[in-house]
């Protein structure tokens, strides 16, 4: 997220971030974005009765800033289809999916006994970690490696690949065809308008 | 098979191919093994009544070369008990698994979407495709790829992996430990025979 804001305040990045929104108040992205003189909201899920009502709560307060692309970035909750029926929402996940989907991506890699894992860029859908994959780079499992000193390298990746992704999603455009995610010439027409990016960190 | 032979043809390589071979005469690495001047045989599946007979047999004809090491390069078949409780086998896979397993890695990637997908060395257990990663190499998805242009790629990765990682088995020996496959110092003894390379290709 701080990475995103750092690429966002260089006008030649073609994109801006018009809002960070977290689903509480002490989420420590909100701070990196009012540094960033970037607006901010939240959402707290504890203030809806049910998980519909949070989603319509959370999709109106996206829509009031007409982002072309919602990034989840640390976000844990799944999105329901009021916010994923109005917004097009890049999430990050740290392995190459189909592999180890879920909350524990980097520790299931590392039982497995894999010798290559990475990140992934996705679309988001109404499954778990199954949208198209947009961008992925592949991250080397050293020796020794515990979850934490993996994890960490994958955050590096996970940081760069986001924000040549947003960058490329908001100057060039994508399209989707049957799960293939293009970025580029070939597909729709470049935004004009800038991406909101919209994150929680639940874990601070 | 073909690039193991000319490794193993340099005696620095510190494996040799004793033998070659495969579930019906025809196969084309019988031919290459003749020629490399490495012994043949043959075990072919129609000849016995059920695939536990067959597995039986195989294991008696790879026992007789006393192999160190036995690689399953484009075998198709499952192979069973009465081969995996007497040998260690290694097989290639075109997929970092636990993605895509099976026997259409490279279609199966292409469809789901993924920018980057490999080659898997494993340990042969007796799922399909589920055994110990020995080890992975990434390989990128390029726009506009087939399964053929793909499957080309990774297979050139999968040639010099496979040499690599036979002659490091081979020179340093390995380990396992709840799924971890460690090669080198911290391994078993290296060995000092020499590994069989038992193929097949049905579809050659």
């Amino acid at each position: 997220m701080a990475a995103l804001l750092d690429a966002a305040a260089d006008p030649g990045y073609g994109a801006s971030v018009v809002a960070v929104g977290a689903d509480r108040p002490g989420a420590g992205g909100l701070d990196s974005a009012r540094q960033a003189g970037v607006e901010t909201f939240t959402v707290p899920f504890a203030d809806y009765s049910d998980r519909g009502q949070w989603n319509a709560a959370l999709s109106d307060s996206l829509a009031a800033y007409r982002p072309d692309l919602v990034v989840s970035a640390g976000f844990m909750r799944l999105l329901g289809a009021e916010v994923l029926e109005r917004h097009t929402v890049v999430n990050i996940h740290p392995a190459l999916l189909p592999a180890f989907p879920g909350a524990h991506a980097v520790r299931d890699a590392l039982a497995y006994g894999v010798k290559v894992t990475g990140a992934t860029v996705h679309l988001v859908d109404s499954g778990v970690d199954t949208g198209p994959v947009v961008d992925q780079v592949a991250v080397r499992v050293e020796p020794g490696d515990d979850a934490a000193a993996l994890h960490e390298r994958i955050k590096g990746v996970e940081r760069r690949m986001l924000v040549d992704v947003v960058g490329r999603m908001a100057r060039e455009g994508w399209s989707v065809q049957d799960r293939q995610v293009r970025l580029g010439a070939s597909g729709s027409e470049p935004s004009t308008s800038t991406p909101t990016e919209y994150v929680a960190e639940e874990n601070p």
